[in-house]
């Protein structure tokens, strides 16, 4: 029997091609190919749709607001209604549960921030005119010009797959075309995501190349495309590994790129907490680090605790929680493998392993929830091999003599997404919180209070984002509209332009 | 007779070092050294910089807006007292007349920048809260938490200066210290701009490595600035040659840095602005292209006109305006060098020589006033060679047989500051602007009509800025305040922090 190929999303319609090759995805709790075969897109076929991108960019430019809201609205609506069949999709492919994560929380988030860039869209918002009619000189953000290549995680098969997530929104919510390479662990659910998205694109009559999407292409054709002359901007969530490939290709050409590629997430436990609530931070940290098999980019993965009772009780107490839990089904084998070879790391940095370290039995892609224990000496001899991330449910517990450690420590932390302290509720831990903030401040895009680092509320005032090498520039965030708009943006002004010849809604 | 070798202010003082070597710089207009010799600080100087800009950048982050406000203004006054001797040294150093020049226009200019960054200081505009009350989560722009490594250029020794000019003023308006590089054609008058700053810092009580400045240092020691973990960010003027390298440096490291390296300001001229006004345009093009010996990054350097009788009356009407006038005093002999070198390239990629294309005679680095001619054809056999920036009074003309050709030329067009349509005031144009404007539009970051594109105002409204390599993101610009703030910033959310911790402002 010969099996078909999948087709991919390009210039406009889908389309059966060669390409370089083919690949097939597993199922991470059956450990074993799903039937689909999905193919290697040529980098022919990546300069088509870099082509057929810029020409659609030009017409969405001149595409009023309101017509890009209501294909992110009919995006919405088509989710919904394929709901059950995206939900099957994803779970086949990425083992996360169907309820409540997959049907429950993430798809509503999903088709809830396309809604909300369908609103930014509509008002226009994101534009930010400044005026200064007496000189009369305007500005304001625009598009770029050219496609965004968006390249989604595994981890969140629709709030961040590249043809649906916060990135793809965020994109066509600036008159934007996307062109979307999808996960390699999930590229059935974004196939699904894709028709929907192009049957939105059709019904409301946006240029056919608003949406292309492929699955997966040579490194040297990635890196051609996000360095290519056409190419407006990229947006990457995953490894850092692929993430500063990627970069030093598009920053040689002087081409935007967004990354979100790694974040160890350092909480600081301090000792009034501990005293007063110890056992419920134990418990809250055991709940968000093995949370959907701690493959969260908010993970708390290292965390600070005082060498004292209160500390130690802390760590065994933690140490028993992990032990004792069933782990969670990895998003596929690259999570284990990655997993097998972070924690060796960590090993070899000096960190002692207290539970877990080595993946779990069953045909299941599963790594024993594991903790590691170092002490702050041990850190400051190697900070950067103990900073080493673990994709999954590990962390490192770091104990600490004294505040001046304590802050030892954060300085040789690198850039964080998320950096949260635990204090005593009526003040005891202040003159620690106040000495340790300011350090921890400037290394983290989010700080947290009193409760772990998981779950980014979608909220204009969010900041999923932070200083390098969590992303590629501490200014810019990926959840949160408006604001994440921007990074798909241009500054434009326009000087003694005449009137009629201003874009709609620039002069007050 | 030992010449004394002119301090650097380090680490809260002035300091005579032993450094890597010296340099003497020229009096352009004679040709011959000025006396002072300056330092090349070396790379353990450069390290103790960055450890004292750190140190200060804590101390900023809790600095009141008013007080950064105080130091902005009281050095904006010590600018006035001090005019005089700044004239004098400015332009012995860059050649430029002293009146109107460098008294009457671009230090009033430099000190109302200083002024409105204290404004934006003062009201804190720049912060741009986003508040989500009920989910208790705020975000805010804030400082940087390291130094603002300033690079200024050769072309403005006030109002781009590293120590006192647009860059200087964001940075610290954001609660940023400086490290501020010295351009080699005016140390002299960065000394003393110096001097004034760090007399303010220290009247208005600021941390006194606030401000820090060196004038030349080796280049693997500026990579390592420029790319340092303690650094916040970079703010580079200059060429594109030593630009590209500090940002492989930086980028390489995930370090912001904002450049600004090129730009041949494409003018399109229409048929219809030629039948209408065509002399009258070419005298603008004329005086906009020697402004300054055509010293300007805005300069007018590429201009497109029709291959028709009117056309070439503008060419032979240019031709004989740039032949006829004398050329003035080039800022040194690197520029002199400079053109000499991008005038052969522009030739040997096709262009032909109307006029000048040579060093003129006398002792002052002068260089003749070039205009240079190509056929669209030629440009679209050697685009990239054909936009080879020639920093001075040299414009390439290209002749364009239709609309059609003019779209292809800007089609190769690479990134520019500027873009500017002249055309006919009644509309006998508009066809040929709306097929030319789009295309224009996504090139430039100020998109002007009729008019030439040098005079940058200091607007709200105003963007210095484009895409690469004009600068090295079009997002942001360097003129304009707030809006030049925002590159000196990161962004930072508070998750579930107690209001007592929150900073100050950041709720309602």
């Amino acid at each position: 029997m010969t099996q078909n190929i999948a087709p991919i999303l390009m210039a406009g319609s889908w389309q059966t091609v060669a390409g370089a090759g083919t690949f097939q995805p597993d199922n991470p709790a059956l450990g074993t190919p799903l039937p689909e075969i999905y193919p290697i897109t040529s980098r022919a076929e990546v300069l088509k749709m870099l082509e057929a991108g810029s020409e659609a960019a030009g017409t969405l430019r001149a595409t009023n607001g309101a017509r890009i809201a209501e294909f992110l609205e009919a995006f919405a609506a088509g989710i919904e209604k394929q709901a059950d069949a995206l939900v099957e999709m994803a779970h086949a492919e990425t083992g996360l549960p169907k309820s409540p994560r997959l049907k429950d929380v993430e798809l509503p988030r999903t088709t809830d921030q396309l809604r909300q860039a369908a609103r930014a869209a509509r008002e226009g918002t994101w534009h930010e005119p400044v005026r200064d009619e007496a000189k009369n000189i305007y500005s304001h953000f625009a598009p770029l010009g050219g496609p965004v290549v968006v390249m989604g995680p595994n981890n969140f098969p629709f709030a961040f797959n590249s043809v649906a997530g916060g990135d793809f929104a965020a994109a066509i919510a600036a008159h934007n075309p996307v062109i979307a390479k999808a996960n390699l662990a999930h590229p059935g659910t974004t196939r699904l995501l894709a028709e929907i998205a192009f049957a939105a694109v059709n019904a409301t009559g946006l240029p056919p190349a608003t949406v292309q999407m492929f699955y997966n292409t040579p490194n040297e054709a990635g890196f051609e495309l996000v360095s290519h002359p056409l190419v407006g901007a990229t947006a990457f969530t995953g490894s850092k590994t692929a993430g500063l490939k990627l970069k030093a290709a598009a920053d040689t050409a002087g081409k935007p790129i967004y990354l979100e590629m790694s974040s160890v997430n350092p909480v600081v436990v301090l000792e009034g907490a501990l005293q007063e609530r110890g056992d419920q931070i134990a418990q809250e940290f055991f709940a968000s680090c093995t949370l959907g098999a701690g493959q969260f980019c908010t993970n708390p993965g290292f965390v600070i605790v005082p060498d004292t009772a209160a500390g130690k009780k802390f760590v065994a107490d933690a140490q028993a929680k992990f032990a004792a839990a069933n782990p969670g089904i990895l998003l596929g084998k690259r999570v284990l493998t990655g997993l097998v070879e972070a924690v060796a790391l960590l090993q070899k940095h000096g960190a002692k392993l207290l539970c877990g370290g080595k993946p779990a039995e069953g045909p299941a892609y599963r790594f024993a929830n594991t903790v590691l224990l170092a002490s702050a000496a041990d850190f400051l001899k190697s900070p950067h091999g103990l900073q080493t991330e673990a994709f999954g449910p590990v962390a490192l517990l770091v104990l600490s003599q004294n505040t001046a450690e304590t802050v030892a420590i954060i300085k040789h932390l690198e850039g964080n997404l998320t950096g949260t302290i635990y204090s005593e509720t009526t003040g005891k831990d202040d003159a620690d919180y106040a000495a340790i903030e300011p350090h921890l401040r400037q290394r983290v895009g989010r700080l947290v209070n009193d409760r772990m680092p998981t779950g980014v509320t979608v909220s204009p005032a969010m900041n999923h984002g932070g200083p390098f090498p969590a992303t590629g520039h501490a200014g810019f965030t990926a959840v949160g509209l408006p604001a994440s708009i921007r990074r798909f943006t241009a500054l434009h002004c326009y000087d003694n332009v005449r009137p009629a010849r201003l874009p709609a809604g620039i002069r007050s």
